[in-house]
């Protein structure tokens, strides 16, 4: 006998699935719906089914979009003289809201990651060399950012990329950067980890 | 110009609405489901709408049910003569997955609680009252175990359940108990709090 209806025990083993989510804050989630009244269940399940019907990727930098082309390849204002390659949609929904870039993005969909069985193969880099190359076509000079995580995967992933333009970079038609590395706005000196202290340490500037 | 497609901040915002998800983690839930193969969101999609579908609450404890009576109601291996009084459905699956009781649940529905402009009105005491009638009934002696919350307001709500059945309990037809509060299993003395240590003292037993 199980204590739990089995329609209930289906929504929480969903919801366990989510990332970050583990067995007891499925529980509390699928109650949550339980109590509310208003078919907030019925809501989340119209907006999930919506979403996955209405959202594909965007066929040239592979963002999520709505349409053939996302919002920002499609815009006008945005600067198609430096492409900033990232892992995941996520990561351009950070720079959108920082609202420090005004260029376009490409995402590669993940990090080479030979741990989780993720090689270049399953990543996005023959896109990437194509939209490279589309772009090259129509500008005088392309910069690409690589703006994957700092972190060992990232950091491999970089090394690919770097790989993969480096005779279109001897041939001086493009130039390639990374995102600089060092110490994060409000950081404690006494607290930093040494790589980041010895990354900002590389990285320091004149004043 | 959003950032996001329309639909996937549709699904933002109603994942933001549960519990202990703020606005970081109902994105990162969102992009799960847009990364996610196997059409992972119509799974949860599809396990909501049964859910909202399917259950109700058993017409005797209140529980979540998929029948008319929950499983525990319904079933002839639980006691009949004790009756342990929870603030919400969790509660009852907190005690089934101990297995240390083998009676019949009610699930209030909350606790007293004017702060939030939760009255006793829009609790289910006159249904427990009716339940505690019809167990009566049957039965030579009746326990009613309070196992609201050890919080402020559970408390006031384990009073106001006292208060219910003060008439009956001086007529000696039921025996209203309350569960103890001490010290949890591994605890240690040194970061106890007052009140616990205040209520381990009060409760301590001869050994």
């Amino acid at each position: 006998m199980s204590v739990l209806p089995k329609s209930v025990e289906k929504v929480i083993d969903e919801f366990s699935r989510l990332p970050g989510v583990g067995p007891k804050s499925a529980s509390r989630m699928a109650y949550h719906y339980l109590r509310s009244p208003n078919k907030d269940a019925t809501k989340l399940a119209n907006a999930l089914i919506q979403m996955e019907d209405s959202v594909k990727n965007c066929k040239k930098c592979f963002n999520v979009a709505e349409e053939e082309e996302c919002n920002i390849c499609s815009s006008p204002l945005r600067k198609k003289d430096r492409i900033c390659v990232v892992e995941e949609p996520l990561d351009v929904v950070a720079f959108e809201n920082s609202g420090v870039y005004d260029g376009v993005y490409f995402v590669l969909g993940g990090v080479i990651s030979p741990a989780d069985g993720i090689t270049s193969e399953e990543l996005r880099f023959k896109e990437l060399k194509n939209r490279v190359q589309e772009l090259l076509s129509d500008a005088n000079t392309l910069e690409v950012i690589i703006a994957t995580n700092p972190s060992l995967e990232g950091e491999a992933t970089a090394s690919y990329i770097y790989d993969l333009f480096k005779n279109l970079l001897k041939e001086g038609k493009l130039k390639l950067t990374r995102l600089a590395m060092g110490l994060p706005t409000g950081a404690d000196l006494e607290y930093a980890d040494r790589l980041t202290l010895k990354k900002a340490l590389e990285g320091r500037r004149n004043i």
